[in-house]
């Protein structure tokens, strides 16, 4: 399946803070048909460091999208039934508008004078999308991690157009864990001289600082027994006591091969941007209890979790169940065994394509097809 | 208790890497009164930070020492009963040679030409004071983390000249995640281009890496429970969506504050060495069992590890127990409970001084008085 981006742009979007964005473009993907009766469109959201291609191979790179094991014929997202849709997060740097992106004030980058931005500020940019794609009422919302937070996100905001939604290893409010981790990586970012305020697109940009802010996010992705199982121990291929600190654990040229990498494919500011994001997340935005907020939704829930995942540890996934039993809504909860941390999600599978087919499919014979 | 901390200078020390230090400072103090046998000595060993301050107040700097809680009269480890010795790890940074010390053979500090060095190195150290203090076998080898992992040595290295080990919160050998968290720290000091390959006692140090190792330290030394209780969500005095990416959350300003503190006494070769040392630390020396190696130790021990400590969870604690017991040596293990996470032992005292207190109290009965 070879697939190409698309993109729209829209005038304008307001966002919580106050300002407007003008124009704003999104950058999307989707796969599958939409039926005549547009009833089976189902919403992917990406995770913080994702984008719009999802699926198939992509025409431009030639390579997989990030859920392709999820997303396709016979797959927890059937192509073969549904209609996928997957945009690049509002403040991304990956087609949707963000900090790289010109502004159309200045003709530069916007950079440190993009405004900030919530997730129910991507939502509202997703619900312009759907709305330009035709569809009146998505069969589901789906995504891990920040994407599931999302799919909270957009079953609170806009419950007459979910019917649906599937939030993993996620949380309804960032924890203080949560935001300190994120908070290390933004220093990082923000301590390297190349990041210059965040002015940096006409020179280099703070490549240091966002491999080490990528490298605090990889060991929070895998658990202690994933990494045990993958590295052990086991040493490069030099003598035990080096004497130049070069790496000597395979977990260290692991992690600094991957930190590099990173820095190829994703911007600084965006990270800080989105970053912040999620750390402003809380449903109840303050104030209210988290049963209410969920009591005004109307969608079905699926919440997954996974067993090793402390980042996103099983306890966040069972206060959104709880307080959805408390209001007596349809909630489905399943927490996965896995050793893969907070990774599985997008690499530990099997199990999760079995829950997830099985809910998407009584879904549409409730709510579509009905 | 005004204390001073006191110095002495060794001739040489031989290393595990093949190199001779010579000569060698140590920076210690003393707590309590050697009794005529010389049998109610003990040596408590410092964490990756800490110092040979560990008890009474410094006449130098007016503070507390670091476990000042747990050494004293009437407290855990007992000053009235018993003589503690405490002194600054080789590597470090407060007295004891490191890189910021003066190499004899250039005159300019030994910087990123320090030998690289080992857990055992700092033992071999350790028990040269020992020596040098006339102390023919110590009551009592005790430390939380780090400090953990030279009991552990001691015990393995020096059966005769150790009656009870007291290993707190720690491994027998580093994880893949602990070293993952370590290289991390090492990169953000190496990335800032003040460390300038570690020449930089002439100007100013590489304080923006440094603080970020501290910050992502301080993380992993508190518990998600811990950092709720502590910071919430709690919002710093400032409107709720900032637009220069300044503090917003407590949390974020207590890092910042930990992060920046940290670089006035600590320097960050020194950290480098240590953190390699931590990272390199398996007491099997990669060959043979840990019942093999353990199996050869005289020692009594009390192994202590915390519920919510997630650094060094209980697992590895138990790994040791039960490498003791398959040997039928004298081990007593407690899981203590407490929301402190991996700092339980410095500040959630109460359990773990009772257990400490009646531990050394048999021991002394048994071993020493005798």
């Amino acid at each position: 399946m070879i697939v190409a981006t698309q993109f729209v742009r829209f005038d304008s979007l307001p966002l919580d803070c106050g300002a407007t964005l003008a124009p704003v473009d999104v950058a999307y993907e989707t796969y599958g048909t939409l039926n005549e009766s547009r009833s089976n469109a189902i919403l992917i959201l990406h995770a913080l460091t994702g984008d719009a291609h999802a699926a198939g191979i992509s025409r431009e790179t030639g390579k997989p999208g990030w859920w392709d094991n999820s997303i396709g014929p016979g797959k927890a997202f059937d192509t073969d039934k549904y209609f996928i849709i997957c945009s690049n997060v509002l403040g991304g740097c990956r087609g949707t508008t963000g900090p790289p992106s010109i502004n159309p004030a200045t003709g530069r980058p916007y950079a440190m004078s993009f405004p900030v931005i919530t997730i129910a500020d991507m939502v509202r940019l997703q619900k312009k999308l759907i709305d330009h794609l035709g569809i009146p009422r998505l069969l589901a919302v789906a995504g891990g991690s920040m994407g599931g937070m999302q799919a909270l996100q957009w079953a609170a905001d806009y419950p007459d157009s979910v019917a649906a939604a599937i939030p993993i290893a996620t949380t309804w409010r960032h924890s203080a864990q949560q935001i300190a981790f994120n908070e290390v990586g933004r220093q990082a970012i923000m301590a390297d001289p190349d990041w210059n305020q965040g002015d940096y697109y006409d020179s280099k940009p703070p490549a240091r600082g966002l491999a080490i802010a990528r490298m605090i996010g990889h060991i929070t992705y895998m658990s202690d027994e994933s990494m045990r199982e993958k590295f052990g121990r086991r040493l490069r291929d030099k003598d035990k006591y080096g004497f130049d600190f070069s790496i000597d654990f395979e977990v260290e040229s692991y992690l600094r091969y991957r930190g590099a990498q990173f820095v190829d494919r994703f911007d600084a500011n965006s990270y800080l941007y989105i970053t912040k994001a999620l750390d402003y997340f809380d449903l109840t935005n303050g104030g209210g209890s988290l049963a209410d907020v969920l009591g005004q939704t109307t969608a079905r829930f699926l919440v997954i979790s996974f067993t090793s995942d402390w980042l996103y540890p099983s306890y966040q996934s069972l206060e959104i169940v709880r307080a959805l039993r408390s209001r007596n809504r349809d909630v489905t909860y399943c927490e996965l065994s896995s050793n893969y941390g907070h990774d599985a999600f997008l690499v530990d599978i099997s199990e999760q394509t079995e829950v997830i087919r099985s809910f998407l499919a009584s879904t549409y014979r409730e709510k579509a097809a009905a």
